[in-house]
């Protein structure tokens, strides 16, 4: 009796029962099943560990693509939303947020998917608004720890063996995709691919990503294969050789925290013509402002906090935005998709067993992977 | 021996003088004169009184133009820069960078302007960029406190009888423009017009000025004039009736350090296509953000400092984007004039004369303006 379920959907559904609060060891015993139980891998209460559960997936609607899952990425969204990094949350909580499998059936209004073909599931699962599906001013139905509009309670994500989906919300996977390197692309692909396609980045731009990690290796596949010149910031000075075999002209290690945070400073002023950080915490960003061109565009994928360090003369020194981009819509996420596989572009990544999870999430936090950590759920079956 | 002259093309002529500092009533004496004496108003050190001195203006060259001031509005910038709130200045400071005169005499090389023409000068006396003036990164001539590339020392600016400025940089008054009312248009008029032709701010979108001022109440001018609905945030519940005259729809009056600043704020929510912020100083821009549409734009044209309050999740949640912009480049300047001229769009202003403006500046302080005060120099020269 450590936690408390906060989730709402589940204290309902037990409120007749004499527990509404469960232990860990609980975990498997929490969901009633109407339908088959699906195994997933969630954590009960926020900052605890992922283990397995049993959950249940939602009657399927006409328009419902049901899929088998095979691959899931970890993103470093599933872990500031488990640690409470983001606000509070409700739990339990199963994260995951891009993964693929294999559809098992379809509702009968679906068109596009048939039993037996590969499916994609990125950050979203409905929305109000049809082709920029992540601006809906209602509030997006995001793929976990959202109220769920098509089933009770909330949404749970792509750690799981199974997952019911609005067709809408579901991406083809072309034929010939390599589907463990596949899933990175629903999330950090797709987060990386809008704003290049929103601002244009073009041949030739010069370009620059800072972080080096899960959207930022994607980030610079991406802009490396558009044609731009891409620079990379990174403070982990044993990424540069990764970074220049990935296609980057130029490698800064920087600190955000050093009184010279960009030794190459001089040389790089009035420098780039797109600026993506894709770092996942709040930095300070003086030192970069003065980096950008006339016209030019800071682009913040990584972090919602506060971004210190906006000069107002920097800005107007040079007539330089500030933007934020979120994800991508479905239509996009689809191109990016097709995009990659057609151009074998493909992000780099550690394929791991269900009980890595947590091993994982640490990794993560002291920059330790190797683009990006990939569940391999059908392991699990199999073993 | 109050002060310290720390201007080094004075400290250099004055070399073979036993006095290198003077006191405040040495002012009429510090300045040789290779030609005729020009009476301009300025202040002798940081934060000092504006008083009646006289300077040298630079010899004319082939593509010069002559100038006798007649009217030169009083900007907040002028109050920024002698205050030293804008880091250390030269002193003397002579300022005004928004004035309209009678051409007396022009160099051989001048084409658009003959003597007796009505011209203009704004912020800019030099650049090594066409067009987008403002925007060269070898550092732009402002009109006043530059080290001047075409003559000895620094800029002077408009308080003053007389000055020299290079045709590039000389705007035409259009005929049957009010010569009085012109000024403001210099300064506040581009800064507010360029990014409202930049970011294409048109017909029946929705347009809000943060601040009622010089800048404000010509934005809000310019932006009704193009047909937008536009709405007014001050501070100064006693403009809201001059900002429904001057055709705002709405008219919010705020406190930035309020714990619900806006209190229109549900109502407001994604409303806006265009935040235009003239508040002189930096303020928190969080309550500010989240009244942004899809893909639109918050543009601050008045304060170079750090801008508190830029959330990324704002930014992201609707691909919203920060931007500053600088004055606006000379075509542009004189396509402001023309269009205001044309259009009978005319800044509110209050006529004063030079022993005024130390007590204007302590007015535009506590907000007692409506809303440009303009410097009759003439006035002086007659009495």
């Amino acid at each position: 009796m450590d936690t408390v379920v906060t989730d709402t959907f589940f204290l309902e559904k037990f409120a007749d029962r004499t527990e509404t609060v469960w232990t860990r060891s609980d975990a498997s015993q929490i969901v009633e099943h109407h339908g088959a139980p699906t195994r997933a891998y969630g954590a009960l209460y926020s900052n605890g560990p992922i283990h397995s559960m049993n959950i249940d997936r939602r009657a399927r609607l006409p328009d419902d693509v049901a899929i088998d899952i095979l691959y899931c990425g970890v993103c470093h969204s599933d872990i500031h939303m488990i640690r409470g990094e983001w606000g509070e949350q409700p739990f339990p909580m199963v994260p995951g947020h891009e993964f693929v499998g294999r559809v098992s059936a379809v509702g009968q209004a679906v068109t596009r998917f048939s039993p037996g073909d590969f499916a994609g599931v990125g950050c979203m699962v409905d929305s109000c608004k049809a082709g920029l599906e992540q601006y809906c001013t209602k509030g997006t139905t995001v793929t976990y720890a959202s109220p769920d509009p098509r089933g009770p309670g909330r949404t749970y994500g792509g750690y799981a063996e199974r997952i019911v989906v609005r067709e809408r919300f579901v991406v083809k996977i072309p034929d010939g995709a390599d589907l463990a390197f596949t899933p990175p692309l629903l999330c950090s692909g797709i987060t990386t691919f809008s704003p290049m396609q929103h601002w244009r980045l073009g041949s030739g731009q010069r370009f620059a990503v800072i972080g080096l990690g899960g959207l930022g290796h994607t980030a610079l596949k991406l802009a490396v294969h558009r044609g731009a010149k891409a620079t990379v910031f990174t403070t982990s000075a044993d990424k540069a050789k990764d970074a220049y075999a990935m296609g980057a002209k130029d490698v800064v290690v920087w600190q955000p925290a050093a009184t010279d945070p960009i030794p190459l400073a001089e040389q790089m002023a009035n420098r780039f013509n797109f600026l993506l950080s894709t770092i996942p915490l709040p930095f300070d960003v003086a030192p970069f402002l003065p980096r950008l061109r006339q016209d030019d565009i800071f682009v913040n994928v990584g972090a919602p906090g506060v971004i210190a360090g906006v000069s107002g003369g920097a800005l107007w020194n040079q007539r330089r935005s500030i933007a934020g981009s979120c994800i991508g819509g479905m239509p996009e996420t689809q191109e990016v998709v097709d995009y990659c596989s057609a151009n074998a572009i493909r992000p780099q990544i550690e394929l791991i067993r269900p009980d890595q999870i947590d091993e994982s999430y640490l990794r993560v936090e002291r920059k330790d992977v190797r683009y990006r950590f990939v569940i391999d759920l059908a392991s699990d079956r199999i073993g």
